[in-house]
């Protein structure tokens, strides 16, 4: 481990900035909208140049994301090299600080992040509260951590994985091989993790400057549906000091993984009354959206600004309440919605559509926003647009 | 004058839609903010690949507007045609609709409002009330019109005048010959005004659907300097009745013209205590910029609305008072702003940056809106932030 990360670069010329994403998803294309305001030019990494970023950044170099020379390619023509996934292997990353490219979150962070077996171990040894873990280098282990773990209990890939892909829960011993099949154990790092009995999913995001400054979101909570983020509520109906404990820790979190930019942390507030760090994205995140319409400075915005070595912005809520709707794809077909022109007469619902030219079973496609006076009359504006909304329905 | 605007074409293809806008300028870019939101795709047609649009369009074709070999280019590709101002040539468009393509607003508008002498005509000829004008096609009728409007009066160019380029105001009769030289009367088709001693000058921005629903947004004060839109405050703080008077006036003046799109329509109020229609802009304007964060939908996505055929959004305020500050300009230099770290700092301020390349004296270079609950509070926040953004520093 190097320790570059003691004096990280600085963005080159923040008087005319250009911020290079590597990746070019929905998130790319929200930080791309936020750049845009701020007139900062955005070039995208990606091997599909049909991607939703293509909307708001400025070119995009159409190649692999995990290989030197086209990142590379990327860093030799921005100020500073962000990301809106953590698949890029790290090493990558630090080699281009090596070379004297600025990259927020640091190759650090992303080290202490992408491997879910190593972020657990950073968070506990920052002594924060995380659920049981062990390592599953083989098959062997899954049964002594089924011993040790009790069931039900989940397996999950090291790396790479995302809305319930490279997850499985195990419930009962005799599918222990076919669970261990699934993720593909002779291929892949697997760990496993106890099984919470949660009554809330929490999220927070922060925005972190590299002097060490946070622009703290309110606490939400997050509704999964197949492990893929439904609805988000914010704020979160939880005793406040519930409230209180989750922010300390999330604050703490991304201080271990030393995180500039924009870090989503999803937590599980458990029956028994504890709160306990689930998972962390170095980058801006679902759970995060609402802040575009329902926050004073968006995730999106405060990132570029903290990237850029720029003040933080209010993270504020300015409504009582909001409520965020994934728009998930039902089956494959087009990529736009049908049913829009209906959904845009629902007044207060702020509709977002990414632009993926193909939907395909509940493929992340957009979402709503609306605000309320109360977390039900939010949820009931925006999901009265939300099914409103279909994509890859076959009559297109 | 064709009768093609009584079945204005459909978009083709309102299920997946790709809109073309011809200039790429701020306004363009804006637009394509709120397009990318809604996942439509945009193609810019303009001379300048470098130019604020850049940021979030798809595609740039880089040629000439009034050319209409480039414009079946852009035609050719998307759903609708749109525009950014009303400089390209009204027959070109109608050539467009005749051969198949939608464009909004249809050529007949911009045919009746791009020729400001036609505009005030067929204002007039509406019933609506104007200040006196007369043509001016020679040097001669200048000297008529002095006698018959009297001095001061305001000689305009019909065409292509933006900021008050295209404008000079007359004041002394030993002035008339200086003044003609000055507006190149030989070479440009000219008009002239009589002079409105206003109190107020008030704008309101419409978006009017192909049936004829329009969204009226608030009536506003504008406070030029220099002939350019300085400041704009949300509401304006004048009598009810002079508000609802402006209301109708604005809402006849777009009937007039069968606009379809967002409109601006500025307007005086004198101090004798009339409302007089001013000019009227077929497009986005500066004086709806506030509209993206203090309405609860912005001029721009309501313009993207009605020129696919979607519903109007609510163009209700969503805070008490907003004020919109254009950041203009200092000198020639570089386009990016010194002072943006520190105007970031400003919480509530909404800073806008158009991203173009170079910065001249008197500029447009971007905008800072703020909200408040009263129009002093909006104002002290979007100046001191405005006040710290310096464009075109030398020290660069």
């Amino acid at each position: 481990m190097s320790d570059i990360n003691a004096t990280p670069r600085a963005p080159r010329n923040i008087h005319s900035p250009t911020i290079g994403i590597i990746g070019g998803g929905q998130l790319a294309k929200m930080l791309g909208q936020a750049a845009s305001q701020l007139g900062v030019q955005v070039i995208v990494l990606t091997d599909n140049p049909q991607c939703p970023a293509a909307a708001t950044c400025h070119r995009i170099i159409t190649e692999s994301s995990n290989s030197l020379a086209s990142l590379r390619e990327l860093a030799s023509q921005v100020d500073v090299v962000t990301l809106e996934n953590e698949f890029v292997d790290a090493a990558l990353l630090r080699q281009l600080e090596e070379e004297g490219h600025c990259v927020r979150p640091t190759s650090r962070s992303i080290e202490l992040v992408q491997d879910k077996l190593i972020q657990k171990d950073v968070l506990r040894a920052a002594g924060l509260p995380v659920p049981a873990f062990v390592d599953i280098p083989t098959r062997e282990s899954l049964d002594i951590a089924i011993a040790q773990l009790g069931l039900p209990l989940v397996l999950k890939k090291r790396r790479n994985g995302y809305d319930g892909k490279g997850n499985a829960t195990l419930r009962k011993i005799e599918d222990a091989q076919k669970v261990w099949d699934e993720l593909s154990g002779n291929q892949h790092a697997l760990f496993a993790e106890g099984f919470v009995d949660f009554t809330h999913e929490l999220a927070v995001m922060i925005s972190r400057t590299p002097e060490g400054a946070s622009a703290i979101y309110p606490v939400v909570e997050t509704i999964q549906k197949d492990h893929i983020c439904h609805v988000v509520k914010a704020p979160a109906q939880i005793p406040i000091d519930v409230k209180t404990r989750a922010v300390t820790l999330a604050k703490q979190a991304v201080e271990a993984m030393q995180g500039v930019g924009s870090f989503g942390i999803e937590m599980f507030y458990s029956r028994s009354g504890e709160v306990l760090i689930n998972e962390l994205a170095p980058r801006v995140h679902n759970s995060g959206h609402y802040t575009i319409e329902a926050c004073e400075c968006s995730q999106f915005e405060n990132h570029i600004r903290t990237i850029l070595g720029w003040p933080l912005g209010s993270p504020t809520l300015n409504a009582p309440a909001a409520v965020m709707i994934n728009l998930l794809g039902m089956n494959n077909g087009h990529g736009y919605p049908m049913g829009i022109g209906q959904a845009l007469q629902i007044d207060g619902a702020h509709i977002h559509v990414y632009g993926k030219s193909l939907s395909a079973p509940s493929r992340k496609m957009g979402h709503v926003t609306a605000m309320g006076a109360s977390l039900d009359i939010a949820f009931e504006l925006a999901q009265n647009a939300a099914k409103l909304i279909r994509f890859g329905d076959s009559k297109i």
